[in-house]
């Protein structure tokens, strides 16, 4: 790797993931991590084994797909059985690396490790050569590194290096470092550090006061050549760097930072959205980069600037991240081949079966939408996201609702072997009263934590997504669904969860 | 003012309201208004006084009634016509300021003035004079100041303080500065323009790298004591600096930037949620500071700290920020004083009558939900905030859909005389025929742009906050409503818009 390129580590799929709403099915982290694949990052953090059999069954299965491809990295504290847990799912990829963290701010070792500063030291140099044994990339964190005092922090730094790690990552776990500060941070241990030339020094930023991509590039600035960050800036509290943010931040002042990442720009937006879909995290309309309004122009006096030279308002195009706008593409009369190459150009490419499912889909929506927008077969593409099991399918459904009248759905559902059955309930609104009625066939009782719904296109026979998160037997499950009726697309969305759940209870 | 205090100056009506999606009506502004008086912010830009009529009310408006609490700003360009329109809209507030601006990039002068160096330096000379004429509180911003040669930049802002300018602004108009580089802006300013001293250096920074923030805090480090912000960080494209990472950021590193602002931070959350509430730009859950997961904690690793000692993992507590969690408050059989205390506690302050008419629908709520949290509460206050006019009510509706059907809708309205309308229309799923039978009784014909839904309470019976944006003849009104039956609040939002349409045009 010369200088001048800074590695981009993503960990969408394990520090993203581990926010609250963001949990992703097996299915869901291979569709994503098949994305950043395509986007170019260097490492993938793909989970923490340890933390649960689902976590390790994913680590294990995308280091098998897409080992070869990039770095899959898992994450494991100083413990011989995490250590032991992570290798275990990574040993048959290609290119691995172990991330071994410890905390060594004071505040951590005095309240949550009850260790002493030699006791730190010992415990992170025994388990990172453990981890060598195993793999020749090792990474270690020194966890809330930004609030650890310097001359320990280089200690810990220097010890680990010779212990074997070949990155060293510098952790503002609680996002409290600004900018000038962490640079200092950086400084300090190219300074005075005697071995850091051995290791490549990384960032791992998070965004409580809205700093992490600002504190990234100054540690960018300062020698880090590896930055930690997450598709939409997910992960705990407020997230972590935004990789998009930052990547773009490098590149549109490529003539100040003097570096470049190995990232195709153009594949930002489409993955931003995919993960938007899969975990249901909405990305805000006035997001940096892959907002909504990011390249929206509104002021009269903006939009003659616009008018006269784009680089009065605009110091990126919305093509450099590959950003999917309103453009009206295809009507009813599209044939399969027209459909098929705007979803090549849209970033997707499907499988023959696939592609005919969603060419059929596409021809119903083409009959009750006059226009069809690329939002729209982003929409139908992503519908087939999730592989879902499915114990029950909607047959036929029927509601009616008003002032002075009681709410009331009608269901028939199908299950496994085709046999219906049917029921009917009463609610608050028809909404409610599909839900109740679903519950009532399948048994399954759901309490709902989340329901949102966001139209997918403009026009007056828009799409409307529907997100729902429902807890069962405590644990939650999420399900989304697209239609033109959004009591139908609710259903859906409803069905799919308790689906989930269903598949759960029975294994 | 002392040098260590940092003004705040909140420019979500002017900026923020540009924005594509945000416009507000004259009742919203003054609503945002009040909130942003108790908030403390020391200048309110309330809008671009000349831009329209409604723009000019507006500001108007807020300069009489909130002039004497605050300083209430307007914008204006650098042209005659622009300040005297200024001037007249602020005149009768106590506290106001006139805020010229005028593009001095290279860029901007070829290809949007076209106008060299020695035309602009005049024409801001004369127009901050003019504007000095009527006012003493003069702002002078030098648009795309970061993207402008810095002697050049030296030069315009020493004459337009010599002018009379009593605050320079500092605008990186495109979201092109980086902190290292707006750090050494401000410094040469400070090194090099004579009279520096006489004014008050400010920033307004955008986020298109998604570094407003972090600009505005080295700015603040090089010297700068007053920062140009937004609520939820609102304004063109990515937006802009957001006052409420920016005023934590100063508060929580206090100890490194040693300033501090005249904001009460317990009202951040609320005036966000009444900002997002008001333009329908949602907050995404992991944003900074107001964002729902912003002090939330999933990973049971940091649970376990924050179970040992909240600052693991914590450098803000949420009561710092007056968040409102989902605390079960209140139930059926709470009486009117336990409401108005929760009310209060909540920051807000309610006539007598308004006061009475959420809590009948208080009651209401009470009877159908069995568990009020105080996101219950908020949005029965928030329900109240549009005074749009009622041409329409709904008396009565029904629908009636699912699969094989054709979707129904039925509805009774009543006009302004209590006259009794009624329809019918078909719809793809009964909120698209709910829509189409109220065009159809109201004679009004809307494009649905955006149609979002989401939940305001967790709970089985959580209630739908529907939020619409419609275009009618080529101009977008939106309408929100809140209940349980989304249908409903549909019908509710989608009327508020045609009745604002509705007003208009028979203005």
């Amino acid at each position: 790797m010369s200088d001048d390129t800074v590695k981009i580590f993503d960990t969408t799929l394990r520090d993203g993931e581990q926010s609250p709403g963001c949990s992703m099915t097996t299915a869901e982290k291979m569709k994503v991590a098949k994305e950043l694949v395509k986007l170019g990052v260097d490492i993938i953090e793909a989970g923490f084994p340890i933390a649960s059999p689902g976590d390790f069954e994913a680590v294990r299965k995308i280091a098998n797909e897409f080992g070869s491809q990039t770095t899959i990295c898992g994450l494991a504290r100083c413990r011989k059985d995490d250590i032991d847990r992570a290798w275990e799912a990574l040993k048959d990829a290609e290119k691995s690396r172990i991330h071994v963290f410890l905390a060594t701010s004071s505040i951590h070792r005095e309240h949550k490790l009850k260790m002493n500063k030699e006791q730190i030291v010992e415990t992170a140099v025994e388990m990172v050569k453990r981890a060598r044994d195993y793999c020749p990339d090792i990474e270690f964190s020194p966890e809330d590194a930004a609030r650890t005092e310097k001359d320990f922090l280089c200690e810990v730094v220097e010890k680990a290096i010779d212990a074997g790690a070949t990155t060293v990552n510098i952790p503002d776990t609680v996002g409290y470092a600004t900018p000038a500060h962490f640079h200092d941070v950086i400084t300090t241990l190219k300074k005075n550090v005697p071995n850091i030339d051995r290791a490549v020094i990384s960032t791992h930023c998070h965004n409580d006061l809205g700093l992490a991509v600002a504190n990234s590039l100054a540690a960018v600035e300062a020698g880090a050549r590896q930055i930690e960050c997450t598709i939409n800036g997910l992960g705990e509290r407020a997230g972590n760097c935004a990789l998009e943010e930052v990547v773009m931040a490098l590149k549109t002042r490529a003539d100040y930072y003097g570096v470049h990442t190995n990232i195709n720009t153009k594949r930002l937006y489409p993955i931003s959205h995919l993960v938007s879909t899969v975990t249901g995290m909405t990305v805000q309309r006035n997001k940096a980069i892959v907002g909504k309004n990011a390249f929206a122009h509104e002021a009269g006096i903006h939009q003659h600037g616009i008018l006269q030279e784009r680089t009065t308002y605009e110091i990126m195009h919305p093509d450099d991240v590959g950003y999917v706008g309103s453009n009206l593409v295809l009507g009813k009369h599209s044939g399969r081949h027209a459909f098929r190459d705007r979803i090549q150009s849209l970033g997707h490419t499907l499988d023959d079966e696939t592609f005919e499912r969603i060419f059929k889909e596409f021809i119903v929506l083409a009959d009750k939408k006059k226009e069809i927008y690329d939002s729209d077969i982003v929409a139908l593409i992503e519908n087939q996201v999730t592989d879902a099991p499915e114990k029950w399918k909607i047959a036929r459904f029927h509601t009616s609702a008003g002032t002075g009248t009681i709410a009331t759905a009608t269901i028939e559902l199908a299950d496994e072997n085709g046999k219906i059955h049917c029921d009917a309930a009463t609610g608050d609104g028809p909404v409610d009263a599909v839900f109740r009625a679903l519950e009532r066939i399948s048994g399954i009782t759901a309490v709902l934590e989340q329901y949102h719904v966001g139209s997918v296109s403009s026009g007056k026979d828009a799409q409307g997504e529907v997100r729902v998160e429902v807890r069962i037997n405590g644990e939650l499950f999420t399900g989304r669904s697209v239609s033109t009726d959004i009591i139908e697309s609710s259903a859906k969305a409803y069905l799919q969860a308790i689906n989930k759940a269903a598949a759960k209870l029975e294994n």
